[in-house]
């Protein structure tokens, strides 16, 4: 019934003039009745659905930002990514939820979406804000060939991915706070937390998981915790306009579904750099590197083919950044 | 109430003489009554409590391998191996119970136990072999502060506390065959399969689990599946006695954690490498390294410092392997 909720919402929205009954009928091989108890359905979640007889049904306005599984579904047209969606209205966090998923046997590509998460956090255990209505939160789940050395790759193709779809939906110029951040403004409105898998003998990765949260429609800092106030911001607060998520999303999986094909072709970022560095948060600005053995300024030039942040120390001498051993600030302009 | 019995049951079976339940009670802070209700419910689960008037309780005996958390905790003496238990009559498999204990937060040391396992598995996917009261299944979590790339010598270190522990407690001779099996008589009786779960980006170990297998009762080969009844074994079978499963696992949880916070203090094997190479089967006698480039022969002699094998190829030339990457099989005697 799902899968038919979802592909009758993609015929009525595909097509401008009416679709007849029949016409969905033989398109989806159900029943009449069927058809007419999804459309009563669609109509009751707040689709405005024109009935016309001998003419058939059409999708005059959708409900504003709804978000469904079959929503979400119906907008769809990837190979793998979001495949197969376990839509939550609420859940603690979709990475638990996307690693059980994953340990009872989900495919590459299974997607966990929420509505709201209760118990969300970001790399070193930060909480990341969450509330209804206003947030995208979804986990995918892979299950590469690569071995584990190149899992944290994945985190900058996600990265891309957002940054590049935030930016077509919404207009907003994205950058990437290296290596797993995106701000707009100099305000973080994604983070991105990639787990892993593995068996550490076989050199073999189980699963990988990439959980991203971003803040779309908080119209005010105030839906923001206090903690993360100035440092955050949301897509509607700084393009003005609401976005509809369930396109947002649609977007950002079919990017990454083709970016981390490209990904798959070289298991490096030689061909995805260029673009990611075209995004590069404080590029070729002064960044600050707290590294535990003491932090340096320098001006951040690049990523590496394997990931790594390029940093020009103030004595012209490069130092290649790993992620995870340290934490890069902007001196200027983002946070 | 479990803590209870199982403190109890540990007062009575170091006492040789009677243990008055004054003595009990003031032990434990327990009232009289809950004494007595412990007391009740171990003689109906088999125990042979002798109570006598004015004297107290004697245990006489313990019902034929008992196997049950409070059996289990009364034995174990460690700081945090087992500390916290989760036994189970019956599960899927215990790697996964402990993945998800340790998702939810379950401290380093947290062990899950299982008399019958109905969908165990081994490296590669393959099944092993689970029916009730015959086995040991068990898993531990750890949470390592080193990075990942150090997680397999781990299965190294568990391969060593079980080969030892079982030559204490049945006498038998164990070998180890190099990375996580551990033979007798040239047969399998154990199997060890670690698992990892990190941050990429953070080179971090959230947590890793350490699950082993344990073939301790079967009777005879025919218990096995014919899949592997011509390469595995159980102890009974090769000692002729049956043992008592509760202080077997004591004997491997107390050694495990011994060597692991040795292992801990240099990160590598080189203090656990001599009694490692003591028991590594087929040490100086041939092994046939099944690599995917191509199969070759050669003497097996000893492991390095990180824990790969070294193998002396018949033109004299050493060779390091890296588990995962191939199959070792012994020439002779050992499978």
């Amino acid at each position: 019934m799902k899968t038919d909720r979802a592909d009758i919402l993609a015929c009525l929205r595909e097509s401008e003039d009416y679709v007849s009954g029949q016409q969905l009928c033989d398109r989806l091989g159900v029943s009449r009745t069927a058809v007419w108890k999804v459309i009563n359905q669609l109509k009751e979640e707040g689709y405005l659905i024109e009935s016309a007889s001998r003419r058939g049904y059409r999708l005059v306005e959708s409900p504003a930002d709804v978000y469904s599984e079959s929503e979400i579904a119906s907008r769809l047209h990837t190979k793998w990514a979001g495949k197969k969606l376990h839509f939550f209205e609420v859940t603690g966090s979709t990475n638990p939820d996307a690693k059980r998923f994953a340990e009872e046997g989900a495919l590459h590509g299974t997607t966990v979406v929420a509505d709201r998460q209760t118990a969300g956090r970001g790399r070193r255990g930060r909480s990341w804000e969450s509330s209804a209505g206003t947030s995208i939160y979804f986990t995918i789940v892979l299950r590469p060939k690569f071995s584990p050395d190149k899992a944290s790759m994945v985190t900058l193709v996600m990265a891309l991915a957002v940054a590049e779809a935030i930016s077509e939906v919404t207009g907003l110029d994205t950058g990437i706070k290296w290596p797993n951040d995106i701000v707009v403004n100099g305000k973080k409105v994604v983070g991105i937390l990639t787990e892993l898998s593995t068996m550490p003998e076989m050199n073999e990765i189980q699963f990988l998981v990439a959980g991203v949260g971003v803040n779309v429609n908080q119209n005010s800092a105030e839906e923001f915790s206090e903690e993360i106030r100035k440092t955050a911001t949301s897509l509607r607060i700084e393009s003005g306009k609401s976005v509809f998520r369930a396109a947002l999303l649609e977007r950002i999986l079919s990017r990454f579904e083709e970016d981390y094909e490209i990904f798959e072709q070289t298991l490096d970022m030689s061909v995805l750099r260029e673009r990611y560095e075209a995004r590069l948060a404080g590029r070729d600005a002064g960044v600050q590197v707290l590294d535990p053995s003491g932090a340096y300024a320098g001006v951040s030039r690049g990523i590496t083919d394997t990931g790594e942040l390029v940093v020009e120390k103030e004595n012209g001498e490069r130092v290649l950044v790993y992620a995870g051993e340290v934490s890069v600030r902007g001196l200027y302009g983002y946070v």
